[in-house]
């Protein structure tokens, strides 16, 4: 464990170009239309569970292609008014694990909405449960390189759609305060945060924690572990495709995103982060257009703060709505 | 490298249980039907390349759901009389590559149909072209258990669907001698190989060269290294999903197939192979009904005989094809 | 990630034997005595935390020589009639973390005294706060062999002091049932809440988790991770100590104390467990003198049931005290 | 897999300086001398083989010290003219394989003189058959050190004799145009083909394919895989060598030859290359001194352009033929 | 094998700040005070053994604390006047080992006095024999971070003042010359040297071999391997604490007790050392106040010039001896 | 670090099958006198060293083929008549290393030989000297696979000829008891002497301690680490030349020697020896025809008893000649 991308000082002053497409914000309004062109078709199910300080309850939507998406929605027993509400995305290979797996947001006085990965959940934790019922020209292992020589059919452009709806089935659910919603997310989580954070103007806050799925071009270049390196195993094969994968991947850059933000937002880095390497995480930070700071862990790999940041994000939160 | 499953002489007596469904051959018949209920297709279209003594051509036809599946046919130049066919199936995350990289077979006086797998192609070589438009509940990175849940939905009904509507396309290929078929493979070529072997009754030769997707549940229980282990990784996030995953892996076990084949066979084995670990190869072997003899290759790890078992599988099946 | 140890049909019967000292009873009544000597000194500081459906209450007592241990009570804000207590051990090199990363047993009900390690909690998580003021001789990095040439000096002996004192605290506490007391932990955790239960008769339940320090001299052989490779390297080093070791281990091993238990007790074990070797577990389990079941996770490394274990000991343990 | 070495933008203008001895021209102008004193002594033999495309036998001609080398003559059948001939050296490790597991030359329309590596053939493929009938002075498992304390003995300066010796026994074989010889390899063999190139004034073309054997000196400071760290370990052991091992590495070193070539070249360079750093490539792919070209392959290791780069160079080759 | 710190050249410049507390003086002045305040009480006792050319005595005398830490003492059997003394300490993990181990310095003419480590000696070797009876906070297995929130409570802390305690009972040793006391030490041995450097004025000579402990900030944030990353795996933990460490670290760092030499000094330094990188020992040597040379071993990683490196002391002490 | 081979129940009675050529005594006398058929031409140098305990002496004879053999003499400054002799062997990879870096034989009262390694002394150590003049066909790089297809041209052969040449060098040094030759060895230098044991009738003691070259069929199935494996390697590409090999390793394999073995031995093996596995070497103990003890390391890898072993060889050795 040791420091192998650039240093604090270098990172505070790191704004890189990255290449973003014309129609960069057409294909997404395209895109997001279509979306809505489908019912959300919200629901919610009771779950057996053994918790007597929260509700559990299976929740389920319309994303992309009107394919349905699941989740979980954990509220605190006891409140008082209307809840604000937290819309998580998952890190990736994980699902929503069991209900009841995460309680720190429901505890601290918010709904909590956790939304499930489609595709994901079969690689650690305790599994997910939603399909994704789009098939792919050939790929690396993963998700990194489905559908990749097209923005049309990349597999984000799937689950990035299904964030946004998750946050519009938020404003929808009974009890909450639909004025109040934010995101976060780890790594791929927090990746997804951003793009929802470019996509939907009116968040309360957004919270990337060590985000994956900034800078591709830099992290294909500097990165050797995985995910990164499915998009580096792919074009090790498809030798002549570069061109037509960062294209697509202009697309779905969270540096791009994060240039279109509006909401508040606090991130985290890690300095010795080998999966999301600070100086992707931090050409977002950099391009953040919104009020924004940022939680630096020196001396963290990917794990970075963990339960810290959680902490820091539950009181982080609460004093911006206690304003 | 050492050896580290069973022992020669073990292997020899080698014979164990493996399930079996008792609908296994509805099931097969109903999945062939339905595949034939979609015209095959066949198109062949020239290629540029620059090699003068074989012709290769880019050849297509309709898979399972009538799905669209690539190829080369690669031929001598100069022939005499209607050819013999190998059809090849590739190994675990390789495509067809690019046009002449494979040139054996064509040059010892065979018609080679190389098939294409669905979805892969992007892990090493030089690519492959068939998309697999099917989606999938939540799976490991792979396609190891894609649709895992249901033999129905289940990724390698599909390519050996594709692997059956290959030799039917090779029958109707112009210059070929159409009753002299044979099917051969590597690693998941010789699963597939094994699989057509169990389901195609006239074919002249079946060459699998250290088959993959054997005995399954002993794969899982001794094998610590991917593809196998992708199973493994599944089961240990969906803890309780161990019935389901074997009940449908028991309809593509190539034990099963091997016990229902009809037509001669050159096995290889490795006794160092980690990847597809000797006993589980054996367990077909000694199950494989008809006519069949093994190369044992005692000092390789799962690269096997490589180039040697090519040319002894050249010579054996020449003098086959000589009587 | 495959099977290394004894297979499911095997373990199911493994019943080895294991030495114990005639002294056994004599060196923990003995040293029991001793620590009861020093006031229980039980305290309770009110901790900072953004959570509203739980409180969370610095706790401290006095263990083995009377030095100060801590932890956190984790008790839900609403409740009606005294709580049931669970105590939680942590695993190897984890400490109590910060305030509020563990609300499961709390959310569902129980008061929730999460102990901290002595000298443990600087290699993963958020932290421990207890120190271990006692010195060694010679040891390999680590707390295996602290001390490991006199019983009397063992690093265990204080740290399973400490557990039974707190379950002493644990009755001391307001507001809980002072008569429905259970114990568990994960891996370090659950080899700690085994000598436990040999040690404190009236529990209400002990719910080891892929237990350590069990059957060390199996451990030793067949092991190759640590932390039980920490006693295999001071052998190593110390090559005619070998005697002297597995005398000392022999007055902490899981299986002499699981001999001794008189509470029920719910087991987990993972059947590819690499740190803690199903066998070794199984070996305790058999012994276990007690009513008692276990979860067997077939595919597991030694994450083992993870958060599908907590769930199934919450449900077993509602259903327990609900008779 | 990710960039270690000098960026694409660096390496376009990576010119660094290379230690060249005095007497550079005079050491290969003796050692040809005293090769071609030996009598030639060129033999061609039928081969067994499988192939009706092809004919195939086997070659035996004097190299360094009049000793025998080895290799294949891979023919076309059908072809009409004298034939241009293709001579390959082979990488670090194997030997001339097989007969008939290299056909893409022959089957495009050259002669195909695949030349053995004395000593070397057993580390993977099918086998080589020369031996190296000469000892050294004590060095690391490997080739890399043999003999290096004087360029007289070293190992390399036998295997560039006989390479060169193999152009002169290819104008000698009956169907050939004696003046279109050309050379190629990958890795060593590219090291070996540029050597050729520098020391044999009228070649066709010369292919090096991801060329090891340039630049040593950077290649010990940078490159942590063997073969380069045979020199490494060599001088972590004779610690006050430095000096000698570089003065003799200077006779043998791919930029000093490169500076010396005549004819048209064609290289790789995988930009992710961990045995072959592109800094070393392209230190001798700048200092080449006739006309030139290099496919880059951004995202390989090792593995670079495989086969893509093999059908790039037989049609770059056929369209030099054709002008 | 390679280097990945700085270049000969940067490193033959490379004077970086490194931080010093005020009192430094203060702090080092009242821990030797103290441990003054304890009898030197030294003891040296007869030790079987079957060696003819040298006698071996058990040493022990009183250190931090008035602790009892062990040693052996070496000396030629033959001899003429009195001798002058090596004070050796042990690297990171390793004891004063079986006596006879270690024969170089006394077949050379020289007192040798083997210092044992406390605490350590089971880690490699044939074991150590000096308790550490201090216990400590939480901290990372292995002694980097022991009582690491005090520089009062620090395991170095502890541990220099032995040595240097080992210095004034070399002094008082029969048969010797107490005005020729040199010390030397290879990696853990070699920091510990220049802290005796720093603390005590009128050595013969100093020889640290490749040290360790110095230039703490830099070894954490470039070092990816054991011991430094004990450091660094405490703060991924202890995320707020790195003032309070690096503080700490700031009164143990070699660049202050380089500073503060008088005495002469021979380092050595290897270039591709991934322990105790070149640049941190530089570092020190640049900073080292007296006369001083280094021995550089540019292709070596932590093991340095080991033997040759001891041969080179041995002289270069005869050398200064005899002048 | 754990047991991967027999348990030492199992290895107490463990007495395989050896294969054993017909000629084997044959083969072995005709070397022999071949060998001794060249002038011994034994030649002592002095060596510049600082040490004053020791004489050390450049020691050179013929060896196989007459070439010459370098070593090293250390002798006592001190001693009273003839000395007796201690010929050691050198571990794979290493040579003499420079003078004076093994002191303890010759500091407990013996003549030491410290022979050196034909073409070893390269991979680790300080260096040798010696070079091995005969070249080889296709091999490994290492020697295991030297000359491997005939038991004339094996390196072993050369070796171990070496080895006896050098117990004859030994009866002629001056101021020695030439009737008191022994043996020992670490590794290879284990194996060459119980070779030396096997071909030379009366040596006052062999002393192997974790010795090589013993079982080799066994070893390349059991054992997955360099050296062995290079012979595995070497079988992965010569896939039909296993025959071969084992018959020309039956003229090498130390249980063949150890049968024929007169002297007393002292070997020592380590039951988690990943390198010369606890099995092969015990099959050469049960072997050994003479009187023998065997020290047990259950604890160690190939590391076995270091320099523990080594006392006890020389306590063991100096009971034996005070008899």
């Amino acid at each position: 464990m040791a420091r192998s991308d650039l240093s604090l000082e270098e990172l505070r002053t790191y704004r890189p170009q990255v290449a973003e497409p014309d129609d960069f914000d057409a294909f997404w309004d395209a895109t997001l239309s279509e979306a809505r062109g489908h019912d959300l078709d919200l629901r919610l199910s009771p779950v057996e569970h053994p918790f007597t300080s929260v509700d559990i309850r299976d929740i389920r939507f319309s994303g992309f292609g009107g394919d349905p998406v699941s989740g979980w929605l954990i509220t605190p027993t006891a409140s008082d008014g209307p809840l604000p509400v937290v819309v998580e995305y998952i890190g990736y290979g994980g699902g929503r694990d069991l209900p009841g797996q995460h309680l720190q947001w429901a505890n601290a006085g918010f709904a909590h909405l956790l939304m499930d990965t489609r595709g994901q959940g079969s690689s650690w934790g305790t599994g997910g449960a939603t399909p994704d019922p789009h098939g792919s020209v050939p790929h690396t292992p993963g998700v990194m390189t489905m559908g990749i020589d097209d923005p049309a059919t990349y597999y984000y452009r799937r689950l990035f759609t299904d964030a946004v709806r998750a946050t519009e089935a938020a404003r929808q659910l009974p009890g909450v305060d639909a004025a109040t919603i934010s995101v976060n997310g780890i790594s791929q989580g927090g990746g997804v945060s951003l793009a929802v954070a470019g996509l939907v103007p009116d968040l309360t806050a957004v919270m990337p924690d060590v985000p994956f799925l900034c800078h591709f071009r830099r992290a294909v270049d500097i990165c050797d572990r995985d995910p990164y390196t499915e998009i580096t195993r792919y074009l090790s094969v498809h030798r002549n495709n570069a061109e037509t994968v960062f294209s697509t991947l202009s697309y779905f850059d969270g540096v791009n995103f994060a240039k279109r933000a509006e909401s508040r937002a606090l991130f985290s880095v890690a300095l010795m982060d080998t999966i999301c390497p600070p100086s992707t995480v931090m050409a977002a930070y950099h391009s953040y257009a919104a009020e924004k700071s940022v939680e630096v862990y020196e001396f963290n790999d990917h794990e970075g703060g963990a339960y810290r940041q959680r902490l820091r994000q539950i009181r982080w939160l609460k004093d911006l709505l206690a304003r």
